[in-house]
């Protein structure tokens, strides 16, 4: 029997098997009225009250609902309300511009917005059929308790149940398609390969909006798991929510976990969840000295995961194994430093380049209304991650550099994550960035933007002298400038182009 | 992207991920030369050797390949060689006679059947284009190293992966097609729900040939989990090898466990595994007393799972839930001794008649060339478990009976499940079966046939007050018969068509 591989899947066994269960508890500090807690019950009864609400404006299935929020119980029920009911979620990035959010909701074609008050003003020029304010105006003018949803007429696996625009680059957002069978298969495989059980309490420190949470509202919901959004992100704060909620699992970029790591040194007794939870870390590849502080300072499992918007994200995993066991901290520290092995049923190659190439269902289907863009990234069957990587012997990834950021200098290419990674060994580095300038001499030169940490001082000659200790000479910066802050995108990617903005000269600028 | 999900996904990722590991420890005591310890990469690589061989057999993509064999490693290789390759999978029951052995060779239409040397007179007489013993004959004569295998053509996740020919009925056996699809949810689901890791070690104390193993040949291999088949069932053998491997996962029938609880009773020292092993119990519902010494005298994890043949076998699951964890033990047990909640993508339902009705990926496409049967287990788009059950608030399915023997007494149905486990409840006995008679007065007469433990004594009347405090008057046996043993199929079921066949005449028998 061929049942469809659907996302309503997760929302209907949490109904069913944890309806009396806690399944979100709201963000309490937001410009909305927080829900509080909800059962897993409550969820999917708004579920289908939302699902009612936009059968009776007329949304028909396959139509686009676009949302711009902050993590809140509101942005999650809709991952479940929208797509399983046949129509497209577009959860919108909501640190964009007005310029940005006019195009994406005017390329999806969306027929309903639903708005974060604090991105009112930004949104007042958009043109869109029906229009929500996240808070009374939603709860007053969409939902429809008072009727049954229309069940969508054909479940079909292959349909397209969100639309991610990606961000941070310079070029127009290309909307990722992301089917029902691909979110289903990367939500499962993700809770079978990080044994998510009902026993786990998750918490949301990654934007939801960002590949639908990772798709963890889905693995969280098909396996009763209750669930806290967070919506800023303060080391403090997770630490105290960790406590107070019994969080058991996490997931982020390696950001995320520095501030929590600066938060638990200046924690009053015993950091919370010692033994207990365990962080999955993606976005970018993490320092070595960041894993080690982790299980060391933390006493958090330390998990890696490798992905992009386009994968759902799941394509690797490394998580720690028994062979890991009994190596020295620093080698254990460097076999969870790379980007793991294959989830089941995915396929990773590199190209002749050095390029990471995927195959599996997590993978997209098409970019929206982009042809030109889906034939460049599955060319030969395979998708194009535009990251540099290396597979070892075990099957293991190593991201060496997003492929643009490769640093060209006398003729030899530099990974500026390695780089970055020996430049932030030194304690007295609190973030840094490694980036390529345009040089007479050696084509590009490496050079490290650093930010000190509190108090901290050390001149640009001893960090260069400190990453010599451990890296060939020509992959040391040759310039070390110091800053008060290294902007990052909303899921805390360093966006190098920007960076690099200040010192290259228009025409010689590549992306 | 659409990738088909084929069984191969799960040797792939064993070979890549953990081609070092052992992950097969070959079963010692044997008529074939036992194998020893294999790593995954070995396991692989015999895999290929097996599909060259039968691609220099001309054994054509879609052919059956019927295997008759106990627990061993051959058999849990085939499993990976022959539908990974395109072929299809027949293992057979190998209690079965002469006669069901030729009727499943030839209405299967397997070209190539493979034997345990501990069954070879009884295949004798079969006519069939390839036949291997397994062992020398196998090793040298199909297995080819020197040569790679053919790929499948065009792998396909509707393609047939395995039949599984049903035992255990009057009628002929049914072969049940299972398609790569239903093999790919089910031991995916179930590695997720059981939250199975490449830290558990797994020993096989069901027949491998029983549903492929439940499909945790597959789980296991995709995890990295090591696998130790067994081949005779024997308590104190289980808790030597759970000592001796580090065996953290078993499954298998309730009677699987109270042969263990015998041994357990016996053994010098601490029982192995407390506190580190889960067992997975389905086939029968189990008595609340076994659920209640397993917990207590093995400090085991009692999990049941649910399903058929027809099923993967997934379909419900029961773990216990942090909502059981301050129960009193009788009340634990109780939970615990339902069938347990629908895995995710499942649905479960029961008709009008009581009996449980399920939908998911695992059930089958269709019984082997037999529409007619086909058709029936699938009446109205659901599958037709024949069994009686109900389904509580929490979506909990409680299975009361194989719905062939309810018994009808008095104008009452009463579960014989229910009242085998009253009987079994009292400490005397070792094993039971209840089962309906005829009877002129009452219908049927509840009947129970009772197996002692070693020295115990107790009479008729005892176990009948000993029932009837617990149950309503007219569900207590009217009638108990001391026996030597309890007749049971490979997979632990009770025939009890077998146990009527003495009391009933012929015209007044069901089936």
């Amino acid at each position: 029997m061929r049942v469809p591989l659907t996302t309503r899947d997760f929302i209907d066994r949490a109904e069913l098997v944890y309806g009396d269960r806690v399944g979100i508890v709201d963000e309490p500090n937001q410009p909305a009225s927080p829900l509080g807690e909800l059962t897993y019950r409550e969820v999917a009864r708004r579920a289908r009250a939302i699902a009612a609400g936009l059968d009776a404006l007329g949304v028909g299935e396959g139509e686009r609902v676009a949302v711009i929020s902050h993590n809140s119980a509101r942005l999650l029920e809709l991952l479940y309300a929208v797509p399983s009911y046949g129509r497209v979620l577009v959860p919108v990035n909501f640190r964009l511009s007005s310029t940005e959010f006019n195009y994406i909701v005017e390329h999806s074609g969306a027929s309903v917005l639903l708005v974060d008050p604090e991105v009112e003003a930004q949104v007042a020029g958009i043109s869109v059929p029906h229009r929500f304010l996240l808070g009374e105006e939603y709860e007053s003018g969409l939902l429809r308790f008072d009727a049954e949803p229309r069940p969508w007429s054909e479940p079909d696996e292959d349909a397209t149940a969100t639309i991610n625009y990606t961000s941070g680059t310079t070029a127009r957002p290309k909307g990722v398609q992301m089917t029902h069978r691909n979110e289903w298969i990367n939500a499962t495989t993700f809770g079978m390969h990080m044994q998510v059980s009902d026993r786990d309490v998750y918490m949301h420190t990654l934007p939801m909006f960002h590949c639908n949470g990772w798709g963890l509202p889905y693995t969280s919901a098909g396996l009763g798991v209750k669930q806290v959004p967070i919506r800023k992100i303060d080391g403090a704060e997770i630490l105290r929510r960790v406590e107070q909620h019994g969080v058991t699992l996490m997931a982020g970029a390696p950001a995320v976990w520095n501030s929590v790591l600066d938060a638990a040194a200046e924690w009053d007794g015993p950091v919370p969840g010692r033994d207990q939870v365990r962080i999955v870390v993606a976005g970018a590849p993490p320092p070595s000295r960041t894993i080690a502080r982790v299980e060391e300072e933390l006493g958090w499992e330390f998990n890696q995961i490798y992905g992009l918007t386009e994968t759902a994200p799941f394509i690797t995993i490394n998580r720690p194994r028994a062979e890991y066991d009994h190596l020295t901290p620093l080698d254990r520290a460097k076999a969870l430093s790379r980007a793991g092995a294959p989830a089941l049923g995915t396929r990773i190659s590199t190209s002749d380049s050095g390029e990471v190439l995927a195959q599996g269902n997590t993978v997209l289907a098409s970019y929206w209304e982009n042809p030109e863009a889906t034939a460049d990234a599955l060319d030969g069957g395979w998708f194009h991650t535009g990251d540099g990587g290396t597979i070892d012997d075990e099957g293991y990834l190593t991201i060496s550099d997003r492929k643009k950021d490769v640093i060209i200098t006398g003729g030899e290419n530099v990974s500026s994550i390695e780089v970055e990674d020996a430049v932030f060994s030194h304690p007295a580095v609190a973030e840094v960035a490694v980036i390529g300038i345009p040089d007479d001499k050696w084509g590009e030169l490496v050079t490290a933007l650093v930010v000190l940490a509190e108090g901290a001082s050390v001149t640009e000659a001893e960090i260069i002298a400190h990453v010599r200790t451990t890296l060939a000479g020509y992959k040391a910066p040759k310039r070390v400038e110091f800053r008060e802050a290294i902007p990052r995108t909303a899921t805390g990617k360093i966006q190098k182009f920007k960076l690099r903005e200040a010192f290259w000269t228009t025409d010689r600028q590549v992306n």
